[in-house]
């Protein structure tokens, strides 16, 4: 069996700029040119809770960068390398190679090198913990949940609900067919980080968070840290195209407490609508408005017909339930 | 049980300075004035694997995050904040309080806040996963390993072989009397960091590694990144005073072959001792002039008598080896 020291050189060992010190001392070491604050964030990744033991290594890959990125740009960062800490029960070259071909790949697209992190044995589940770092300019907050102020609209980046079908489908919870399961997988395997989105709402938006847990429940962070409360009007949900064949309550439920989309949702003052407009125009991505933030608290949903909606599953917390139990 | 949310509020939310922004955001923002260069390292922990299923959880915590502290000492680094991703089976109040006790407790003294993470369920071994980060003033390469020279003195921060002793003790594999086990836990269970003296090295030491796997092995790494040799001195040896009691050969083997020291080894031009000497009184901390690299490779280890030894176990590689099967 390849040893610790050869398999991240085998395997884990990116190219990264001259003045950069990426893989192989006591820790990285990175320039951060221009800007005063580091942005950091974390998430840790557990076989059999976050994905399948048969998932495609290079989508296992991509994702565990993915959901990381995704982070720093709900906060406006831009990336400046990640750190990687893998736990595995064996040593297999394809799985590996593919897994750090779907990682390295997607870090390359956002000139994001792999810089660091450990290699482990373990006798149980696959761990991957994911690590990204990042920068803000000087002086700027970045896009916190506590920024949103009564009066914002609410806006989601792309499209709504297609992770979650897709791992309803494949977990038999739901009923998909073949053609729509290979449609939508993507969303779910392959999530696109919105980097580029993210620090372009520097200066327009006033919160921000990434669609993880659900957009309800997301939402809900931002409401709870800024002391508000909210109307979300499902008629402007930015249902997926994808979804087209399904039942609409099916297709608001998956937009509404669906995981897994990875697109932003924000708040920003309507003086903004313009530049907003103008932004999904650049960036080639839809930019929706789904609600507006109001004095008070709690969500109020409004159905497709501008009645309250009642909100059973209102997301997801990893010590109550988890992938297998949904 | 208490769910992820309150979980990371009731254990995880540190003090941060008010520039800082912590835990229950996307991601974590912090400053970095002075300095223009991020350094960052991360360890993954395993259960049955890095740490005994009963092990204290202070001192684990303590562990946890000294580990990644004693990384960014070898870089010479000051410590800016760490991020902790952990998978645990059930959530256990006091084991909880415990553990982030020990943890935040140990980056008190150093400044270094919790200031972000992930937690998670695992069904099998429970996982840690601590990022540290820091930082460098510009234009300083840090204390790499490769950067070693022919004709450098070979030094050694503390005393070695205590914590090898105690594992090797409390798994039976070793005889140790009741009196010395107690006496070397610690060196086990709760080393120090050596953060100070790493950042007092900047501008003295060429080379620096903390030694975690052995001093043999660690050196090893320096000797292959900086393309030389050297000469290691048996009777130099900085021997754990807590050892007197045991064979001698058994305290060099440990010495240079056991591992959890987290000392820094580090090499210096011979012009430096005099500063070292000065260092040494300044941070409390003995520093022992062990050896010489030379041009050439290999490490070539001279017994208490001066006569070549041949070295049999050089340490620790997790693919090949682990803490059961030492």
């Amino acid at each position: 069996m390849l040893g610790e020291f050869s398999l991240i050189r085998e395997y884990f060992q990116d190219q990264v700029p001259s003045d950069t010190l990426g893989v192989g001392d006591d820790a990285a070491r990175i320039p951060v040119p221009g800007a005063t604050q580091v942005v950091a964030c974390k998430d840790l990744l557990i076989e059999g809770r976050h994905f399948f033991p048969d998932v495609d290594p290079g989508t296992l890959g991509h994702k565990a960068l993915a959901v990381n990125l995704s982070d720093l740009a709900a906060m406006g960062a831009r990336p400046l390398g990640y750190l990687l800490g893998i736990g595995l029960r064996t040593v297999q070259p394809d799985w590996l190679k593919a897994f750090s071909g779907g990682m390295v790949g997607l870090g390359r697209r956002f000139e994001c090198p792999l810089v660091g992190g450990d290699t482990v044995r373990v006798s149980g589940e696959i761990v991957i913990s994911v690590t990204a770092l990042g920068t803000l300019p000087a002086g700027q907050t970045g896009l916190l949940r506590q920024a949103a102020k009564p009066g914002d609209d609410i806006w989601v980046s792309g499209y709504l609900g297609a992770a979650h079908i897709a791992l309803s489908g494949l977990q038999g919870d739901t009923r998909v067919s073949r053609e729509c399961l290979a449609a939508t997988r993507s969303s779910l395997e392959t999530p696109e980080p919105r980097v580029a989105l993210g620090q372009a709402l520097l200066g327009i938006a006033h919160a921000a968070i990434d669609i993880s847990d659900g957009l309800a429940q997301d939402l809900g962070h931002i409401l709870e840290e800024s002391g508000c409360g909210a109307i979300l009007r499902c008629a402007d949900l930015p249902l997926d195209p994808r979804l087209d064949g399904l039942p609409q309550d099916l297709q608001i439920r998956a937009a509404l407490t669906g995981g897994d989309d990875y697109e932003l949702c924000f708040t920003a003052p309507a003086s903004k609508r313009a530049d907003l407009s103008r932004l999904s125009q650049t960036c080639g991505l839809a930019l929706s408005r789904v609600g507006v933030i109001r004095k008070g608290s709690g969500l109020n949903v409004l159905d497709t017909n501008g009645r309250q909606m009642e909100l059973q599953h209102v997301g997801f917390d990893h010590f109550r339930r988890d992938v297998n139990e949904r």
